[in-house]
């Protein structure tokens, strides 16, 4: 295979250690789309007769059906997806299949597919990604009134909407689009003719077989367009935040499916049952999309390591590049598309939601504000006030609205009964209509923005 | 500290772990503009009054000055820097302090005062890499004409140009640029005005704030506004892209500097020695921009594993945010500064990367091509017989060049005396005019190109 | 500092980027533990005079004490600890300082240096797991007839008991004590007098130094000696295994001390409060502990970058080692150190637990096991009445033990009134008497052989 | 599948998400195995019949040799290896094999499976890499005196001997081998009978149960059998630092192969050649090995993120725990077993290498050790001496021996031309005899220290 210098085959591990077919015969449709785009650059420059080039366009053509159509022999001893293919092709038209190689190393070649590859990915998550949004608009435009407590430190913070709690995911996740976008915008431009690393002294036209692979011209140094994988890193850095995002939505599923929450229902569709206890009714699909991010976060991180420190150009160690970023990629698939299920799929129990968001002394933030409002007092001291109150509720194991108008105002005089009008849920909710705030009015504006933006 | 429902302080382990004044101080700059943008707008909304508006912004001006000139005690009781500085402005203006957290809380404040810093973490580190390449093209400009060996698998492959190589990087840093503005653009929105997680009832004008802050408009749902780190997930998913891209320069000039390479030598400026081999000339910058890659690494590392599976909004986990990006950020600016440093000062031994450049048989594949070109051979088959006279060459320890006709003849007969004309370096370098090539013509008009893009 | 063959001195990013003695001052108490121990050696083999060595003795203890009491000036110029020391002795001594430096590197030095430091670490991380273990052993003890309900899936399994569930946290930790064992006593060898690299041709004795270090002896080759870091590196794992242990009891605490699950209560000892809302009690010290372990797991990812592909020997990036180490061990011990407070202080609130152990139908195992030992019926067959008989309780709201008989023999006739015996939730802990289960016996049981294995 | 109690089957994402069998196959033998055991003890101790035992026994040996001779069919619906094969002994045996799930529950089963699993691996590991030191204590031995050039920083520090630098990766491996065989005494625990998480109330034995697998005895707490991994993280941190060790070594072969080292040659059998540059011999199998160890990494990065904050007993989450560390197993096997070839492979080239260690000064640490030791001068003054006069000498672009005496006198006029006697890389190597140096006779003394240690 490498030609006229070497007198033995390689040793039986380095076959294996070396050998990519098994994986990066993912790339198949990629390479060929490759094959054929460059093939017809070099007749259209003249490098190739017009008859070689068609019998390569043609046999091209049966190496792909042979594929698709499972009659394809994968061999390890042609180590990778390219050489299995040229090989192929040697054995279907004969001699013009050794033109194909002409003005082009298997460095440029893979940097092309593993590009088209991640393109194709890039496209694909995105508008998973986009699905998904619509999902979670559709339950937050069904839920804009619904309250709940709003948390913090899994705490009860404050009363929200769960229209309000869903649309946080719709901003996390419009940014996430925006940097797949911004990272398909970024890699979109085409390594092939960079040859192994120096370019080529055949008079090739780059930006031809860029233009015929779809992507927005030749890439700009020969060195760089074989020894990068920053393309492929950026991808897994967005699909690790995004899977950041999605892991926490996942944790909450999980939380308010627990029979302490109820907060929300999962229909059979999405929950699973115990090879020993028959009660069981578990939200296995949120747990797994949760546990999935950290194979993107670790795929990540492998390929990061994987790229510190090389010197230029191409270094096998680059062979790497593909398996975390096809696990990565499916993972993160799985995890979309199982949220996108379980969004869709679940149904808030009212009744529970609206019960929790009245307890936990919710509305003592509405008490401290009625206190700077109505007695000017400061924010400081109306916190403090407050914090006095709670105590005498929580003693008397009350909540707010139960304790009377002389109780609080042995705490402070001055707290008329108009105090009552900001102590309960609905109220307090209404109330909060500052921009991007859980009033139910402000939540429908923002859903009607994330469409107008999203064009869903 | 918490107002009226505690009876007890908190033990010293919690007050240990809890406290944030030791790292957030570093935000001090960025608190005090946010709480001066926010008074402003209480004032201008008429939430606050003018005098109590103007007794703020002139405290916070005072406790500015006092930290700014080493002044200003920090207390671990007062827990983190935004507690730190309202509860001196306390002391200084008295109870108007009080009325400043009107319509905001910690939450909104941090994540306002974090975003501050991270943007112009962002704005330093563009400033920063456009100025090493400003470096790298001074040196690639210089140097268009040097041929050296480039490289795959560090083994000997073809003939490139020093300028050719450094405009590689060059490649690079310019993507990691758009990556680093692509952040900068997204994160541009203001949360103050989120409040602890579901926005206000006080009729605030986040617009306002935002406005007066630098930012495009505030951000449009607050429990995200509050929950999101992805901003900071970002600049360290660029920051760590970029490290790897650095790191890989970094193990060149560890090679290139070796006494078996010698490549390029550093002036005492960037090496050091030792404290027990009296002859040592260490590149210790460029192996600790290597190494300190790996921080930045795990710096991104780590909070994406802080943030993964936290459900909404606030939680504490989230106070370990600031660290990691600290830490990242002074090892990444030491990263390019050193970097920049380093390829100012280095400089390339002409004559040894010329003689290297001629060995291991780097012009194979000229060879290859003009088989192809001269006698109409198909690559796969002069690709095999150039492999042949290569053998034959090593066999003779002798170059390529200094084969005679006849025996390369003996290998395949209708080889002519023309191919010497492609066996030299310099022949070999200046046919590769291919579009980002690496012949000194394509070189220059690269050059060219990327000052035009970055305007330098 | 480098000797006679530098002209000039260094740029000043690299004096920035190369100090290290911002950080390494840490190890200065091991520094000079390190020459002292190489002085007596030297001394005893002959290599130094006694009287020089009595005066660099006195003037190492002298350097300490300057330290100790915060009189030491360290220097940035003088780039490390060592250097520091070196030349602060040569000031306080004059020329015999200069024979310290005989036979041993800086790269020996550090790695004696820094072995020293892990080996304290050690130490001290195995006491503090103790004292947690201690802790968790005695809220077990108190507590091993107080029912609860048994999570798999956050969704309720099985009745257990309040010590088991603790006890599963000694088993984690036991272990962990074991892998922080194991890794000090494979770590106990000196690196001294390695020297740079290849050893030394003066006549040292480094078991002699390594003895009055407490080492077990010596490292066994020079190379290897200044070259490995795999100590810390199993420090870091250690740390990292027992870490993960901790964020789930973390977790817990913070799910438990929820609104909605409110089975542990924590004192205002370990919980906070909120700058805006009154009622807010915080399990900070939990989310921090949780998070806390990100930052160790990113410290281990950073050493094992930084080492990896690093030729040997020693190499600047290794200078990266402290730092990542230095904070991992701040951040693990902070948290072991929560974790002990937070186990001492919090409460089961037990009728809570109960009354949660008696919902989500947690003995539907125990009634399948009667049908298996009652009736003969194969497990499978049990499982899937059993399964019948939840979703006829399920859909009358109520729990098995609320079903009659009747209503139970209408799923399976076989059925007795035997049965009720199994469907209490103290029957089902007290039932599960199987080594290892649940049952306050065993659990008892466990305690006891802890107790004993760690001699508590 | 799960009994009496869902109405409707999973949504098809959550069967794709849920299911896994495709990777858990892998467990097969370990799962029957497992079942065997448990069966056999249900028996012993009365809970089955000697009957329905014997029938369960022979379904297992028939399903087994089914999926050894590739006749089971894998059903995706079926979930794991667990319930295929439980289903299939049900096709096989009838209702006795619903008697076999008896007193357990996948929770324990997978967690035996899975220990056994990694116990397998830890012996193979063990014993590759017990294999791979025995490679390089046959190179080591074969090349005691062949004199190389010590690198700190790549850059040439002191001569060294060729088998003591393969020594440094000997005592590197035995610690290896050392915290591999500290995982597998501290794993060697049996989780079988922990059932679902909190024991049973069948009498069974789990001494028998444990002892018929191999392991030492039972886990000693139900809920922590089955919530913990720290088995598997504790085998990919041992996998990551042995990786990590080879990662370094592969390094060296990269550089050591290159044309500007040329120190050691591998044979056809390691290298590979270029689809365009036919004179390229590329020693991939290295590049890979130190590629590979990035995955290694990865996946210890994985499993500790799934784990971390995950709250007991068993979550889904947990099944994201076997594909990393099978994946992780695979690599560091393959990196194990080419790092053997290749050291057994490779061929030193004791000129270039003895050439190369008279280069750059090697022996001034010598020359500075003959002042201290001959004019009884300080080390510091004799550091700097020594520097001045590789200066002198570099200027003059000659080596230190090349000086004559009168040159050398004109810095230090005290020394004689003993000093020529040190200057030699034969003298250097031989001087150093500290325990553990370079000196031939203390690297024999290492390599037969070694062979005792592990008996080769």
């Amino acid at each position: 295979m490498w030609g006229g210098r070497f007198d033995r085959g390689p040793a039986e591990i380095m076959e294996k250690i070396n050998a990519s077919i098994d994986f990066d015969r993912k790339l198949y449709a990629q390479d060929i789309a490759g094959s054929k785009a460059h093939a017809g650059m070099l007749v259209a420059t003249g490098i190739l007769t017009r008859a070689d080039g068609d019998q390569i366009q043609a046999g091209l053509d049966a190496v792909k059906a042979e594929i698709e159509e499972g009659r394809f022999v994968f061999r390890k001893d042609r180590e990778d997806i390219h050489l299995n293919i040229e090989a192929r092709l040697a054995e279907l038209i004969g001699p013009a299949a050794g033109r194909l190689h002409t003005a082009r190393s298997r460095n440029d070649q893979v940097a092309t597919d593993f590009r088209l590859w991640v393109r194709d990915a890039l496209d694909g998550l995105i508008g998973q990604t986009t699905g998904l949004v619509a999902a979670l608009l559709a339950q937050a435009d069904a839920h804009t009134e619904v309250v709940m407590p709003g948390f913090t430190h899994l705490q009860v913070a404050q009363p929200i909407t769960f229209g309000h709690h869903l649309m946080a995911y719709v901003a996390m996740l419009e940014r996430d689009i925006g940097r797949l976008r911004d990272a398909r915008a970024r890699m979109n431009e085409c390594p092939l003719g960079a040859a192994a690393l120096a370019g080529t002294s055949f008079p090739i036209d780059r930006h031809m077989t860029a233009a015929s692979l779809g992507f927005d011209g030749p890439t700009a140094n020969s060195l760089d367009s074989v020894s990068s994988r920053d393309f492929a890193l950026e991808y897994l850095a967005a699909a690790s935040i995004l899977g950041v995002h999605l892991s926490r939505l996942a944790e909450e599923i999980v939380i308010w499916t627990s029979a302490q929450f109820r907060f929300v229902s999962l229909t059979d569709a999405f929950t699973t049952g115990s090879s020993i206890m028959p009660q069981k009714r578990n939200p296995d699909a949120a747990e797994l999309a949760r546990a999935k991010v950290g194979r993107v976060i670790g795929a990540l991180n492998t390929l990061l390591i994987v790229m510190k420190g090389l010197p230029l150009a191409y270094a096998k160690d680059m062979q790497e590049d593909k398996e975390p970023t096809f696990d990565a990629a499916e993972a993160i698939e799985l995890v979309v598309a199982a949220m996108a299920g379980m969004i869709a799929d679940l149904k808030p129990n009212e009744a529970v939601l609206k019960a929790a968001a009245g307890t936990g002394f919710s509305t003592a933030t509405d008490l401290a504000d009625w206190l700077v409002r109505a007695l000017n007092m400061p924010f400081r001291e109306a916190h403090h006030v407050t914090g006095r109150i709670v105590k005498l509720a929580e003693g008397k194991g009350i909540d707010l609205d139960a304790l009377s108008l002389a109780e609080m105002q042995a705490v402070e005089p001055r707290i008329t009964d108009a105090v009552f009008g900001v102590l309960s849920v609905d109220n307090s909710v209404a109330s909060r209509v500052s921009f991007g705030g859980t009033a139910p009015s402000g939540v429908r504006t923002q859903i009607a923005a994330a469409r107008g933006r999203l064009g869903l």
